[in-house]
């Protein structure tokens, strides 16, 4: 579950992924997969919480992480990469 | 405080307001007044969380609802019009 606190000093990331409607799902299946199997173990997560847009057109991540430095050794991890 | 669980029949809007980075700490002031004193108290509110932009150009508002409906109420009140 995620947590927002004023003054908590946490980065968050933002991230809109555009989707055609019949495939908002597995949008949502596969951006689950990739944090619970490998994400979620990378040392500054924190958490991540995806969000459905009502039109289905959307996935909005909401991802808490402890630091830039943190959030930029996972991007740099290639295990994640078969997911995308 | 913000808490997002999965699969709660919760509405959220995140609304991302772009400034001048020398108004962002005043924007976040104006957001935090208008919800403190008027919105919050409006049926439906769950709860708001501002986010700062690390390059000081924009002001992304987190906020959960109970419905649509009670949210366009909201949007309808005049009271705190002023603040925009």
């Amino acid at each position: 579950m995620t947590q927002i606190k004023a003054n908590d000093p946490i980065l968050t990331f933002i991230n809109v992924f555009k989707v055609e409607p019949e495939n908002q799902e597995r949008v949502v299946e596969l951006l689950t997969q990739v944090t619970e199997s490998s994400v979620k173990f990378t040392p500054g997560f924190i958490s991540c919480a995806l969000h459905k847009s009502t039109d289905g057109t959307k996935v909005t991540m909401y991802a808490q992480w402890q630091s830039l430095e943190l959030y930029q050794a996972m991007r740099d991890d290639p295990r994640p990469l078969p997911f995308f």
